[in-house]
């Protein structure tokens, strides 16, 4: 085999471990006889219209590891979704730096970016190769059972609602969180593995994959806090009515017609907030409190799976083995092999590019509130090892002397 | 000594490691020859003058070490601020369960709320020690260094903001994020001990304890935005004009005079939004992003500083020694005797109760919108021991082919 280039790029939404992908092709390609230089383009397809490389062979592998453990993207990303003419000239560009490998870890538009860029090669009669490396906290890339980024992203949102619950436990009331999710309630979903006992909270959780009625929530509600005499929820920043027009847009023309004022601007978060106006005016429950995780969710330190560390580095080490053994393009998919163990495969691109995955109607509850016992036991070993654990003093009442 | 019944509470909000403190009295106190019995008051004050008690002394030491572990408050806490006749009540009950030492676990509130029934007792002539055991995220407890529970939120806020600057990084924009502390900033001013490289975010930070003029705001993220090519920003939920007007409510009345339909309603979070919709109008910068970071900075599981969990347990260590040895009432206050080590004394409950501390000028930079080398210093150790650290790629330029 000739001496060969390679570049490496990350797009979308930076997650905990998308540089361990990014270090995974680094370090595997090093180990190649054929690999004479690993280019990285800085912020994804714009960094290479704009041949804006780095010289990745340049870089240590002690600081290439640290690197690895840090999250966000370490080349930095763009939000920029390629058309037919923007993969022209990232072809002319590859052609241009001779590279005979390129790597574009992202979800599903980058998925479809490199299977443009696959036929704009094979059309110019330029030998390339080309991988598109898996990676979203949405977990809505078909062919694969998940996603590097979605195992500590529900990691976060696990954790983030066990310490809710025991916030709330504390001090009752209801409390309502908004994860992201626009399409897939994946993330959403992962908060019920932030339950131990069965009256901890999230006692409902809301899916995009569901319709959302506003007073059938309202209900749940108000029914679950007479039951518990508090309330946790969770709530995908996707949930829409049974036309699919988001509920943040329908809440939002609701409270401007009601006339309230500023209603609008108190709480956390639109959505939230909204919801939580709705709860404080119709059910008439006092301490309603909203939180939005936003950014947080992908982007904190400190939260990581360790098997998703792991997956997200060895669908990076894939990539350059399918690249270079392999004789096609395509999308390397994760495959669940045992409990827990995984592998990985090349599947074609075009089975993966522009396509959204949602959940299963077995991972959800016929309730549509609740998730089930296939979703948590899929989703249990991502997490990973480690996970915090909330204990409850057991009851021991004393018995009463001045009103007994 | 004769015999004594104990009874501990928890009062205001939840932190990381208030249950250290509980079960520090607990496992103290059982060490106690005069100790007879360990009552836990369910829901702070308000257990007590319902009688609401349950009986720790039948709980395993084992599972207290897993409730010391678990956030939140186990015995549950209320937000009652008990008035004369309530701390009246309190006594009452007391004095008919026969209890001879009460604490108190809370932050100002509570350290005024065992004030009054100290005195209480003593003119009724009954012989009760009352000590109160600090506790607030928000660090506000005069004759303290600092106080249990704000070290490990001070972490989660930092390792937020580590988090958020490497995604801004990734993806450059302006981030906003709102921090709570309604009168002191201490939990905002350690959003800087996520920072390592000079030009890392946060990179403008507002505090309670400077007035806030929003034209000034506006210009400092402008210049930042053009050194940088981007802005990560904390705010602390407290900030004010110089009348002492709350921005929230002043930026809510300007966003309705625009006149601009349903700004109010976008993003996450009140005043995060409006200072985003605030940069949008008038700098002009098109991705502009705001979280609140809301309950997860003190209920997240996960995220404890190991400093803060010693102390906290500590604390309610020395309260039952200061109230079974000593000869009088207090609260027990953390001091630093070095870099780092920290020792406990009893202070007057007068000294402490309905005082709030706010950030030293020697903490704060000269231009308002920084903290100083003094207060790195001051927090740094508090945050504890495996803080997750954030690496970069070195830079190693590639020439251009196409447009050198």
């Amino acid at each position: 085999m000739t001496a060969t280039k390679i570049l490496v790029a990350q797009g979308g939404g930076p997650t905990a471990v998308i540089n361990q992908s990014l270090v995974g092709v680094v370090l595997e390609a090093r180990r190649m006889g054929p690999v004479e230089r690993i280019y990285g383009a800085r912020h994804g397809v714009r960094g290479i219209v704009n041949e804006d490389f780095v010289d990745l062979t340049r870089e240590t592998s002690h600081n290439l590891e640290l690197v690895a453990a840090t999250p966000g993207s370490a080349l930095g990303s763009t939000r920029d979704k390629p058309d037919l003419k923007y993969c022209h000239q990232i072809f002319e560009v590859l052609r241009a730096h001779g590279i005979g490998h390129f790597f574009y870890i992202g979800g599903n538009d980058s998925s479809d970016t490199v299977r443009i860029v696959s036929e704009e090669a094979s059309k110019a009669g330029y030998p390339l190769r080309c991988i598109h490396i898996p990676k979203t906290i949405d977990n809505d890339l078909v062919c694969n059972d998940h996603t590097p980024g979605f195992p500590s992203a529900a990691r976060f949102v696990a954790q983030a609602f066990a310490g809710a619950n025991l916030d709330n436990a504390a001090l009752p009331g209801v409390y309502v969180a908004v994860v992201m999710g626009r399409h897939a309630g994946f993330l959403t979903a992962a908060s019920a593995l932030g339950k131990k006992f069965p009256d901890d909270g999230p006692h409902l959780i809301y899916l995009p994959e569901r319709d959302f009625v506003i007073d059938s929530f309202l209900a749940d509600v108000k029914a679950t806090y007479e039951r518990h005499g508090r309330c946790v929820v969770a709530v995908s920043e996707g949930i829409h009515d049974a036309s699919g027009q988001p509920m943040l847009t329908q809440l939002a023309k609701q409270v401007e017609h009601d006339a309230h004022g500023n209603v609008q601007l108190s709480g956390t978060g639109a959505l939230a907030d909204l919801l939580c106006e709705e709860i404080k005016a119709k059910v008439g429950i006092k301490r309603v409190r909203g939180d939005t995780f936003g950014y947080l969710q992908r982007s904190f330190i400190g939260c990581v799976s360790d098997v998703d560390a792991r997956e997200a580095r060895e669908v990076g080490e894939k990539a350059v083995q399918f690249a270079i053994w392999g004789d096609r393009d395509g999308s390397v998919a994760i495959k669940r092999t045992g409990f827990y163990s995984a592998d990985y495969e090349l599947v074609p691109l075009s089975d993966v590019a522009g396509k959204t995955r949602v959940m299963d109607d077995a991972f959800i509850a016929p309730n549509g509130t609740d998730v089930t016992d296939a979703f948590r036991l899929y989703l249990r070993p991502l997490l990973g090892s480690g996970m915090p654990d909330a204990y409850r003093l057991r009851p021991a009442p004393v018995a009463r002397v001045l009103r007994p």
